[in-house]
């Protein structure tokens, strides 16, 4: 945990921030994997995690905005389960190592919350998104389950999204510690995916291995396929054979929560063919461009066109696209090749605070989401400013049932050489991704540099 | 998946099995790690896995006992989702591979459960573990959330326990795939644990990581700790020292769901002294008397306490303790040292089909479950028959709580030799488990053998 002083201060702001009524942040409980006892290793709510630091299971902060009170719940560990768990310390020992002045169990909150709302004061809670949390809300606060999501506050929301933004130095520190280990997950990939013939899930799970063993779980389900044309896919079933790209979107979180979400794609084999490394050089031109760009004051949407344009340039080059790139752009061309965003926030989420709902967290009443097709995707759209920390995530794909469509409709025929799309069906796809903190006048890369060119990836994969 | 037949020929029996009624077995769906989009890894309900096959989220099967009809129930993945997910089967095609005819969506479902419950049939379904299904449940029969688990169908429950315990020759090629994944898991901490100074997560992550490399996740989360006294611990944040038994209780699914479940413990740094010796070789010689005994018609509660008064006649060896050691036994002492029971069934889930209930599993009319503190923790006690998959899993463990406890109390004070035991305070604790099938005249061992004496484990960890 950070200090002490670190907790007050957040929810000191916290309090400034939401005028009025109380606080309740409810901590993640421990989810059934295949039967009640046993479950699926325990993830903290990071809305807790931020303001109340404790990475354990059954825990809820409340903070009453008025009086400036703040309260901790929890059920002691009765003396028969010290047995079986070990000394544990009590909640107001806990409350004590974060600066909250009181305690009590859920019959307290309960107490607590009764009393709060028959005065007529308003509980701010933020979104749940896990069904053991909001029936909690519902049954503490008197709602039907179904309506938890109704009732959410849209002033905490913007309360919080106004802290966890920006990133501090301490958190910063963190955020490239898990970066280290992205470092080791994606070369172990290099490494292994130089010999055709093995699964995906081989891969896929030795990756994981070091992200657990760096003290974290994986921040997201590991994305590695040799059919990166397949956006929303978790299967590791294949062999990887000579002739793919491996698209391995891999990152950890370190023992303290903070996130690393990087990108690698490199050739099974490890050896670049003539038009991997053309497309591949032409994703890299505009992950590259991006930081040339990227400083507070500066939208990320307009930094995501750049990088279309300068991907849609590339693509030009090789025949694919043809007419005036600029004007492709804007008539929105590039969602065939990309219809994803460029990137989005990370910190305590990968998709940072992606739980308060996209748009309160990536958008604000003067920046709003496009609705054409692979921009209206984009996560992060709002002005940048100092302490942001973002990725950088172009991709090209080549995805059969999207061109099929485009072509039949003759959509942007005039910029989409589709002759020569057509000849790319079998080629797959290709992302490359790394994090950026936006700094006073620029940004950085943040984390070790991961072999990222044509020869770096095949010179770490000889190895 | 096993062929379709194999999933045929369970449902009839089912359909046998419960007289009565339709049966409703609910898949399970994603659940949120820390946002709506970004998942727990999925996995699967085994029941569901058990007669519908799938290892895919969101399907629910109906089988009309009376009718004899099946049906698999799920949503369509729409022509804008193959975007991103490439092209996937329909329903009605898993349901084909499956040998099911019917299929529909869940609103189809949910007329088919109006029309039943309506004319007054019962919906039979097993206790659910996720507050996702339920929700499910109340809101698709018509029931109060919190009142789901008082609906559950005892008749149910029975049939999947009688079908479940007794294991094929198909299952039993599973779960020594599964073992296989255990071997190298176990074989590589004792390299780890040869060094001091490496921390408890390094260990469990590469495990976890090994486990994952071979196709499935974990079967439950790795115990991995240098306080084996906890025994309800997951906590992985100690740097191991010289002189610490490590308990490492781990295991694996493998790709078809099925488990494996191994303990081992060995000494940081690769030897043992004569204390660690003495205490593992009487767990060890408990542990081996095991498959001396185990056979069918066998209650495993009796090879509980034979195997417990071994472990007491040992300890008496070394001072622990003291007098008549079947009397001991009787009386509860050996409770102190082994507060947990010998073992559990063991099939697609690692404590198998817990989530109906342990006392429908490991219990029946005839074999009740005993009070008494240490065989009360026992899962299964009932008599033993061919086709049992279960663990041998004898411990001992110096907890100084309950050494406090019971020495306060004077309890058994005639059999434990409290003088003793209070030396042992530092020591942590010892298990060591492998998983047992009963066969027609006996049982085996299954898996590949895991160094396991001292001598073995002292030279493997010199490897």
């Amino acid at each position: 945990m950070f200090s002490k002083d670190t907790y007050v201060q957040r929810r000191k702001q916290l309090c400034k921030d939401v005028e009025k009524g109380l606080i309740l942040i409810v901590g993640n409980s421990d989810v059934s994997f295949n039967y009640p006892a046993n479950q699926y290793t325990f993830r903290q709510d990071s809305t807790f995690r931020y303001f109340f630091g404790y990475d354990i299971q059954g825990l809820i902060g409340v903070i009453d905005v008025e009086s400036g009170e703040e309260y901790l719940f929890g059920e002691e560990v009765d003396m028969d389960d010290i047995i079986w768990t070990g000394p544990i310390p009590s909640i107001s020992e806990r409350a004590e190592a974060i600066g909250v002045k009181n305690t009590g169990n859920i019959k307290d909150l309960r107490n607590l919350m009764d009393k709060s709302v028959f005065a007529g004061r308003k509980v701010h809670y933020v979104p749940p998104y896990r069904a053991e949390n909001v029936e909690f809300i519902a049954d503490i606060l008197h709602l039907d389950y179904r309506f938890v999501q109704a009732y959410v506050s849209t002033e905490l929301i913007a309360a919080c999204v106004k802290q966890r933004s920006i990133k501090s130095e301490e958190e910063i520190v963190e955020i490239e510690k898990a970066l280290d280990t992205a470092y080791t997950m994606h070369t172990t990939m290099m490494h292994m995916a130089a010999k055709e013939g093995t699964y995906e899930y081989q891969i896929a799970g030795t990756m994981e291995g070091i992200a657990l063993a760096g003290g974290g779980p994986v921040s997201f389900p590991i994305i590695l396929t040799t059919h990166g044309e397949i956006l929303h896919g978790h299967d590791h079933s294949l062999q990887i054979k000579k002739g793919r790209m491996i698209v391995s979107d891999a990152g950890c979180e370190n023992p303290m929560g903070y996130c690393s979400d990087i990108t690698r794609s490199v050739p099974v084999g490890g050896k670049f063919d003539a038009r991997q490394k053309a497309i591949y050089e032409a994703v890299l031109s505009a992950q590259l461009l991006v930081p040339t760009l990227s400083k507070p004051g500066i939208k990320y949407s307009e930094i995501h066109l750049a990088a279309v344009e300068q991907l849609g340039r590339a693509l030009k080059e090789i025949g694919l696209m043809k007419g005036d790139i600029h004007e492709a752009v804007m008539q929105g061309a590039m969602g065939m090749f990309m219809p994803h965003g460029l990137g989005h926030m990370m910190g305590l989420d990968v998709h940072d605070m992606e739980n308060y709902g996209e748009n309160y967290v990536g958008y604000d009443k003067k920046n709003v989401r496009s609705t054409q097709f692979g921009l209206a995707s984009l996560r992060l759209g709002r002005e940048l400013q100092e302490g942001f920390v973002l990725t950088d995530e172009p991709g090209c794909y080549f995805v059969p049932a999207l061109i099929d469509q485009w072509k039949a409709e003759k959509k942007c025929a005039d910029f989409i050489n589709y002759t020569e799309v057509e000849k790319f069906k079998d080629f797959g796809g290709i992302r490359i991704e790394d994090d950026l903190l936006i700094t006073k006048d620029g940004c950085r890369f943040l984390g070790k540099y991961i072999p990222k060119t044509v020869e770096e990836i095949e010179n770490e994969m000889a190895k």
